[in-house]
């Protein structure tokens, strides 16, 4: 895939808003997302502008043609996933031609503001990975002094398994989660968590996948990489420092993860794909199943990324984080690949995520346990300060891709308010 | 619910292998699984003896009605799983009527030599636990020396996300997987596995389950633990000591997981329920949203089990391990509550296992890591030895519900052979 007259900088939308400085859904991105309106079931639909291009009424009106819009107008992506991203890029391409300016067809588009968004597809399995230095080593200075970078982090992409049945949309509230801690002096206790935390991510919805047993090698990630999104990894650090020796963190992340609704398509990203990441002098040779000299930046792109913070009832929010995708160590490519190395199934609709994307620099520091390090609070400009996420406070992701000669393209909002922990259950 | 009629030892089957002395599936076991035979699509069925009652077929001869058995004949048991425990063991009852002695409606059996057993469910995700104290000393004094048991222990049952896609029923062949190893001198190598290991688990289907953000107390566990099955947690261990920190294994364990594929219903178990498990001398009080006086030992049972291992060539396999589910020291009822306790969802068809069953004894060592302590390999008969499973190996778990006073029932086998790993993908 390159880029081609799709991305062109002149190409206007008869949207309006679509065409605003600024604007995250431009014509040129036209990103896939399910949504519904009050009394209709969930159906796929594509953003431009402030408005939803409905895919099953445009199907039904003989706008849209062919297998991709079929496959993209039912309550989840996943079918449209499983025929990867020829597909979506030939259906990104025929809504564009109707969505320009000038085009005349009557057209099916639903307000934003009147849909509510879903979960884009019934996520198989979201995998989490572990993929900024910086992160691992400002954390790792604290829970492993000696040894702060794992071993293994310069050899592989690190990740779990993470939870998908919590995956939500963007704006659905957190509950705060119970949990079990360790108290000072030994011993443990059970209740509402004291250490709420966000982590800022990138996150990938996998394409037609893998059979078990047969891996995918860097060549053909490409095929299996099909659209990205935010990621909010909301994790309770209290639970996690405790219940996380030896097999990781389990109930610390399974409490509610938000994601971006829309899926920003590989075609769409193509004009911005990046340099392959940096490896620091002395750093161990790729292993050759992760080296890929023609093609080392997949899924690796030139994306900003930021966190604005609203405390509880403050007037305003305010930037705390902003970091850069190329912040991390490893790419997409090199994740997809390393995770069906040992033969491992992927499926449309699985999710993985990059982990939280910080940087050296302190403004790309993209959780709290790295702002604060458990000592200096978050000061805001009312005086107001944060060591932890509080209820009421509302965390909101915003990212961009740009590069010179294309119009840069958003992901939309990746937010989500903190209600309090409930009371347990008494019968 | 408490033993009833249904689990009468003077019940007998009009067919004779359920009558037979040491059967699994004598009539008052039951259990539920979805099978095919060649040109028919998988649908649901009922163990019993060398037999399996087809639901689908029964339901349309008008011997079986009511909602559970219509929820019980499709393709997978998710249906059924979701209307919980009374619905299964409504079923289990109307089964065991047509199926008992002197009945003599003309019954759809197909023969379990005729059919293949599929995975029962949708997995929606696989959670496992590490609940065993002796396999958590073991493995510690080697991995952890100074720490052996975490801290966490004695407070929780740990757990991490496993992967779901990759499991499998019995009988489907393993593939050794690729992956990255520490060398020793430092340094990192990508190949076949050298240290493949079995681990012998238990595991529960979830029944109805909860919503985001609603705990499931104790007290109501019972109604979510549907059914039970054997499962053997694959593990390469050399990757496994590379990749786990900090994040706990990943491809080490999503490589394949095999379990049996009959699950045994809560009400098949029910005369089996086992005496809470022992907490030992100066071992923390639980804490109170994991303690129910009145139902402690929820989900656990007097369950033997057995690990058969058979080396490439070999005339037959010989039992190396000879274990018991009382060796846990946490109930699958106590698994379930603190899965919930952050407000983590489970839905119907979702796995948790309790991780390796081992006890202080030698011969309840229920991995080959605790076996061998990578020192002492295991010896054959014929003078066979193994540190870790070869290719052409096969592996077989069984286990039996026993009490006194009650017809023993069974769970079937759990078995796999290793075959060798793939080449790398070159294209």
């Amino acid at each position: 895939m390159t880029t081609d007259a799709t991305h062109d900088p002149q190409l206007r939308s008869r949207v309006d808003a679509a065409n605003a400085e600024g604007a995250d859904f431009p014509i040129q991105n036209l990103p896939l997302g399910i949504f519904s309106t009050p009394g209709t079931r969930p159906r796929g639909g594509i953003a431009i502008g402030d408005q939803i291009f409905d895919i099953a009424a445009a199907r039904a009106a003989g706008l849209l043609t062919g297998p991709a819009a079929h496959a993209a107008e039912g309550e989840t992506l996943n079918p449209l996933m499983a025929m990867g991203n020829d597909s979506a890029a030939a259906l990104r391409a025929q809504a564009q031609a109707l969505l320009a300016e000038g085009a005349t067809e009557a057209l099916p588009l639903v307000p934003m503001s009147a849909a509510t968004m879903q979960v884009p597809a019934a996520i198989g399995a979201f995998s989490d990975f572990f993929c900024s230095y910086d992160h691992t080593l400002r954390g790792g200075r604290v829970s492993r002094p000696d040894s702060p970078v794992p071993a293994a982090f310069k050899w592989l992409p690190i990740a779990y398994n993470s939870r998908a049945s919590s995956v939500r949309p963007s704006g659905a509230d957190v509950v705060r989660p119970n949990g079990i801690r360790g108290v000072s002096g030994g011993g443990a206790t059970f209740g509402p968590c004291t250490a709420l935390d966000f982590e800022l991510e990138f996150a990938a919805f996998i394409g037609p996948g893998n059979a078990l047993g047969t891996p995918i090698p860097l060549s053909r990630a490409r095929d299996h990489l099909f659209g990205f999104c935010l990621l909010n990894d909301w994790s309770a650090r209290d639970v996690q420092r405790f219940e996380s020796t030896p097999l990781g963190p389990f109930l610390s992340k399974s409490l509610h993860t938000t994601i971006s609704p829309w899926v920003v398509t590989a075609a769409a990203l193509e004009p911005f794909r990046a340099a392959a990441p940096k490896r620091h002098e002395g750093d161990p040779p790729l292993l050759p199943h992760l080296d890929d000299p023609g093609d080392r930046s997949l899924g690796h792109y030139d994306i900003s990324l930021d966190c604005e913070y609203t405390p509880r009832g403050a007037a305003r929010g305010e930037r705390i984080v902003a970091t850069h995708l190329r912040n991390l160590y490893w790419t997409l490519g090199q994740m997809l690949t390393h995770h069906a190395s040992n033969g491992c199934n992927l499926g449309p609709g699985d999710l993985i995520a990059t982990g939280t994307i910080s940087g050296p620099e302190d403004h790309e520091r993209a959780c709290m346990n790295e702002m604060t390090l458990g000592k200096q609070p978050i000061r805001f400009a009312d005086g107001t300060e944060r060591m932890y996420i509080e209820d009421g406070d509302r965390v909101t992701f915003r990212a961009r891709a740009q590069r010179e000669g294309y119009v840069p393209i958003g992901f939309g909002e990746c937010t989500g308010v903190v209600l309090p922990a409930p009371a347990w259950p008494t019968a």
